[in-house]
């Protein structure tokens, strides 16, 4: 099925060993005052944040900061950015990190001026049209997996409801540039590379698993995991090599990028789940979505038969000789575990930090989407999680 | 090898069944007069310029036309439309068509204010930036092929002097916004979507044949030529299939639109050969463009050897079971000819419209870029045409 779409995506990308210099030639196509935001000690660790503050101060601009934005960034850190905003009439905010760090940079961006409510409330819960000014994004990335360095997504936790809500943006609050520099991924330990190759492969399976036929898009995504996988395993041995980690870091950006969904009515549930997993035990968010990606497809494969025995032969080289469709098709999530396993991913949510109590409020508390090959149910929620546990 | 890279693309894509209706949302966006631009009487036969002149005078517009652009837009076309532009202070320039209908808008919409020499010397002969104002360029495609819905290309051909010229403009020449509709393609003839198809995947093997290893830019490569053959298959048994043909147009507009050739230094030498050729013949030129490839690969392929070994074994799905790498790469390029003669591809140049005489002619004028796996030699080129003759 081909679903009509229009597409947007006006993020310019500078990617490649010597992108920081395009900083320079960014910086002055906006006003005085540059927020940057970031996470704790690690670009001050690597030598970056002092690059950055150098060519920013080259440049004539005051720099003002919001520092430990967490994994799972807080609505409560999020309104620390706002206030930093409106007191320096920031016009720009700069994100140097992952995911987080960005996601919260763009909440930072639509909430600054959002005067009528309860901005979490509005944008996040209420899902309503941004309607006031927005502060510039932009990004330096250092971690790789959300993909929100092009693209509108923001996730935020309010700790006090224990609720992770996303909301995807429209292009206006895009990063109105990203900069990626595979070499700034080196130092990211081995754990978070892995989880963040999964967060990729997850956003791919997502939006891959749904509707029948094979349009264009499907055949991109099966090419991306494809050198996600290639590529993992090359960095797994090398976390140094350039071309490896390179095209991890691109897999990434273009596995969210919108471009990976056009056409496709998208699943996502893995990510509900994952959301209120993470939202209890701040788990690092790729490994949740393997532990719970392996039992969900165990569960729905047999509503999408077709799409899965595609999943196994063209990604994974399942051989369909001599094997029924269903055969093929678990075969393929045989060869997505088996690969779990070979990377070192951890898929027990009790090592993720979950206990036996905490699954019912998981599963009770996570949106169910409907869209993908099939309507989940909380009971069925729970099955998954129980699986995984 | 991984290349760094900028990557900008500021075009908005309405795709699908309905995309028409995007006309109403657009066009207020835009200034009051309107210069419609297309070919011969096609889209007169079959409703679609009624359409959108309704759409636009339902908006307010004042709309102008350039009507008979040809296959390989001349020089003498685009002054025409300058001169249209210029006496009734255009603010839109609607390209409805094909490829050559939008490049000849691209040029229409640099040159119209160019005012200091030849914008054909300036911009396609001595590549100068683009430092005048620009008219605004939007499109309705009705054929698949060049991409030009979604990039900067525009290719012009000086009649006089034989000389077709290809310039990539900046973003800011990219069309605002392109309609793409696959049932606007269903009356195409099956010459005309082969053609176009073959040349989506002369694009995407351009791009692909250049550099060591594979980088993700390679694997999307693969599997946009994958739907592309796959898709075409279906497309020939039934050229209403929507899925398939909706498949073939948004291939054709990914393998050209910059993502495809990302990290990559690519070799475009085809094109190069191809150009001089449709200078003389005016022939089709996915036809062209297929008939040089044959010959030209297999002359290039032993300083690619491992690329052209990929491309057989991901692409063709040859089996290396019992093969050297040789045995290999030559049987990708004999399933690249097969497919040629399934989908009924003219690879003669003499049935092209092409005389003996010509060859020296065409190899003399065609630019050598050097890039790609060999800097081939005019003396090579005379051969590769002398091979498809």
């Amino acid at each position: 099925m081909q679903l009509d779409f229009s597409y947007y995506n006006p993020t310019t990308i500078h990617f490649g060993k010597d992108s920081l210099a395009k900083l320079k030639e960014e910086a002055p196509k906006f006003g005085e005052t540059v927020m940057l935001v970031y996470g704790r000690n690690a670009i001050k660790a690597n030598g970056l944040y002092d690059k950055v503050v150098a060519i920013l101060e080259e440049a004539g601009k005051k720099v003002v900061e919001l520092s430990g934005v967490m994994p799972n960034p807080t609505l409560e850190k999020m309104r620390e950015g706002v206030k930093i905003v409106r007191e320096n009439n920031v016009s720009l905010i700069l994100a140097v990190g992952g995911g987080s760090v960005i996601d919260c940079a763009k909440g930072i961006s639509v909430s600054a001026y959002c005067e009528d409510q309860d901005p979490f409330v509005k944008y996040w819960c209420e899902f309503k049209d941004v309607d006031n000014e927005v502060v510039p994004v932009a990004s330096i990335l250092t971690m790789v997996g959300t993909g929100s360095e092009m693209n509108g997504g923001s996730v935020i936790t309010n700790e006090e409801t224990k609720y992770k809500a996303g909301r995807v943006f429209p292009a206006h609050v895009f990063p109105k540039f990203s900069i990626l520099n595979p070499e700034y991924t080196f130092t990211v330990s081995q754990y978070q590379m892995v989880s963040g190759v999964f967060d990729t492969m997850s956003h791919l399976m997502e939006q891959y698993f749904s509707d029948k036929g094979a349009n264009t898009t499907d055949y991109v995504i099966e090419s991306l995991l494809k050198s996600s996988i290639d590529n993992l395993r090359v960095a797994l041995k090398d976390p140094q090599d350039y071309e490896a980690r390179s095209n991890l870091m691109w897999n990434a950006t273009l596995a969210l990028n919108t471009l990976t969904g056009l056409s496709k009515s998208q699943d996502w549930q893995v990510h509900m789940i994952e959301h209120q997993l993470g939202a209890y035990t701040d788990c690092a968010h790729g490994m949740g979505l393997a532990a719970i990606s392996l039992p969900y497809y165990r569960l729905i494969y047999k509503f999408g038969l077709e799409k899965f025995v595609r999943f196994a032969t063209q990604v994974w080289g399942v051989s369909a000789q001599g094997k029924t469709d269903e055969e093929i098709a678990l075969a393929g999530i045989d060869a997505l575990e088996a690969f779990t396993k070979e990377c070192g991913i951890v898929t027990s949510l009790e090592e993720l930090g979950a206990t036996k109590e905490m699954l019912p409020k998981i599963a009770e508390s996570t949106i169910i989407l409907g869209g993908g090959y099939h309507a989940i149910t909380t009971q069925e929620i729970q099955q998954v999680l129980e699986a995984c546990f």
